[in-house]
């Protein structure tokens, strides 16, 4: 590779990424060797949108763990850190705009200041990785009123958000424009899955508003949705919803709306035949918290499976594996994100007609880069059987 | 801390770990914070010896995962990486005097060269820590046969090494001789433990040299660690042996032999009884490999249990525990290490009645720790339950 063409930065860290891997040390001549050279790799990637979350609420990650997923995220050329910040549980992040929401936070250490927010947006830039930022509302959310109880319904019913009150709109709008000064991708998350209502409908108050302004709980979580999303258009952001949002509403949406299908595998087709955007993350092949779900479930789950359409194809902008962290922390992410996460970014990198339709021909492609993982430094686990397993035996690295 | 005194430049070190551990970022005033100064910190470890054993056979362990072990060490002042480089399963290590040696490796990558090795070494002299190379003879040895097959008594019976052949004692004298000038530490480790002399009486030239030399199987062990010993030490080391050399043979072996107990918690008593210096690393409660061993065990395991008189107690040097590999690899080694390594480290370090006789009063000391490995980018598991247990349920760090 003495001449490397590309269209930006990034695909230049791409091919130097892919020359790397290329190489190795030769411990003959204790030189860096190359085999088979000359190489002609013309390349490209699928699809634009290669995602991976983590959840830095149901367990805080420090600073240097974030960064070593962004690390091995370009290893595998994954592009996109969904940081799924706050949840229920804790608000670890600073907002300048209403410095006491992150009194929902677990701890006084267990926080993120704007200028950490600031290292990671640039670390990961520098390697080629956009950070999505996601607020879920209005559920998901309960952590917000430990700061400012009045966005709960009641002291007694704290979830999802207060509808009736424009205070909870304001502060959705300081979060953005707190947001929009650190998180420069052109999406923001908002969020919108998993919303139990019951709280709207128990507090008097809420109660109220609702009948006042006839609504039923329905159309107060459409209402709200909505709202949020023309918050964050006015702070320049295309918007991404979970898929709920679509299924209850979709003609509603924004049309410039991303849909996150998370729930099961037949949504992506509904969603590009009503000409929206979507990412594909079915739990049951790409959620990487089901430890059951082994890697050749990640590598053979088809995010086109099902859309024939040329057109409507294009309309899936890609994939996202996700860490939900319930059970992670600083001790186990890696393991658990790692080598499954890059089975799936096979997928999502290469085109269809390269990818195995028998998983035994890619085993010992992603055994090997397993290896390079765990030399780079990664805590990549076996291949063999379920999430995160250990070797159960001695013996060479890609035999585990 | 204005002020910091030390006898070396190691110890300086550890105060300024101390020191980095005492204070925190306030996130309020933006500042590094010291509570309640001044202080005054008077401090000196109890044993000199302080170890951690990893073992590079059973699975390769890459550069980047043995920096990682040896920046955590410092952060709890450990200060011996007792390096169990080659056993039965691989031999990974180059060495310039017999070439072939690592042809026992389990794969080209997965090898350490002379100068990996002189990196291991170099980096952890830098933070106060050093390198116990070992060579696992006469047991534990099979992988040596690959390159040499003539170590081995014969092609079916492959272990232990061929006591009756020179070139085996000339192997070790090339090993050692290499290690010499890489491994700098006064003490090298020379195994000696679980030796199964089958192969030697079932292998004819064995049986019938051991006839010609009048010595049953008994007496070759005996031949081979003391024959093993005058090799180390004519290159300038103090001799290490696992116990079974001293359950053997213990007067015979060199006055400066360090007995390295693993098998219970009663031979420390009789190595310094004997005048023997001793490590303790019983493997009921110091093998990190056994996961079903708690903090809590680790913690309360007292090295000078049964050993009431004072000239005795100062044999006794230190304490180790043992990662041992057949399960641990670059993706579990850290959260199977710690934080249980770290409670035997307190144990190593504080005199012995600031050492909790109630491990409910060491909990949220340990427990912070754990959060602060984490923070530095160490994956130390939660304290909860067994070794390398994942977080069940979301929660601050210390909770877990």
């Amino acid at each position: 590779m003495r001449r490397l063409r590309a269209q930006t930065v990034f695909g230049a860290l791409h091919a130097l990424q892919t020359f790397s891997q290329l190489c190795h040390f030769e411990f003959t001549s204790r030189l860096i060797g190359l085999n088979s050279a000359p190489w002609m790799i013309s390349d490209a990637p699928r699809f634009p949108y290669r995602g991976l979350l983590i959840d830095t609420s149901r367990h805080y990650l420090p600073l240097a763990t974030i960064k070593g997923v962004i690390d091995a995220m370009t290893y595998s050329k994954l592009n996109v850190l969904h940081w799924h910040i706050v949840d229920e549980q804790s608000f670890p992040i600073e907002i300048p705009s209403y410095p006491k929401l992150w009194n929902g936070s677990y701890s006084y250490s267990e926080r993120y200041t704007m200028p950490d927010a600031i290292d990671i947006v640039r670390y990961a830039e520098k390697r080629g990785v956009n950070v999505l930022a996601e607020i879920d509302v209005p559920g998901h959310a309960r952590s917000w009123g430990v700061g400012y109880p009045e966005l709960w319904p009641s002291d007694s019913c704290r979830e999802p958000l207060d509808v009736s009150n424009n205070f909870t709109f304001k502060v959705i709008d300081g979060i953005l424009s707190d947001f929009s000064k650190v998180f420069k991708f052109k999406f923001v998350h908002l969020g919108g899955d998993e919303v139990n209502t019951s709280c709207w409908t128990e507090t008097p108050h809420i109660k109220e508003w609702l009948n006042n302004n006839h609504m039923n709980v329905s159309d107060a979580y459409r209402y709200f949705v909505l709202r949020a999303q023309k918050i964050a258009i006015s702070h320049g952001y295309e918007v991404i919803n979970w898929e709920e949002t679509f299924n209850n509403f979709g003609d509603k949406l924004d049309r410039k709306t991303v849909v996150h299908n998370w729930l099961g595998g037949d949504v992506a087709p509904k969603v590009v035949a009503a000409g929206l955007r979507c990412i594909v993350s079915n739990q049951d092949k790409w959620y990487l918290d089901h430890l059951d779900a082994t890697w050749e479930g990640f590598y053979l789950n088809e995010p086109l499976k099902g859309i024939n359409n040329t057109e409507q194809q294009r309309l899936v902008i890609g994939g996202e594996v996700c860490m939900w962290g319930e059970q992670i922390d600083a001790s186990d992410i890696e393991q658990t994100i790692w080598p499954r996460a890059a089975a799936a970014a096979e997928r999502l990198w290469s085109p269809l007609e390269q990818i195995a339709e028998d998983t035994r021909s890619a085993t010992s492609r992603l055994s090997r880069f397993r290896c390079l993982l765990n030399q780079r430094g990664v805590a990549a686990a076996p291949l063999a059987g379920n999430g995160r397993t250990a070797p159960y035996e001695p013996g060479p690295c890609v035999r585990q």
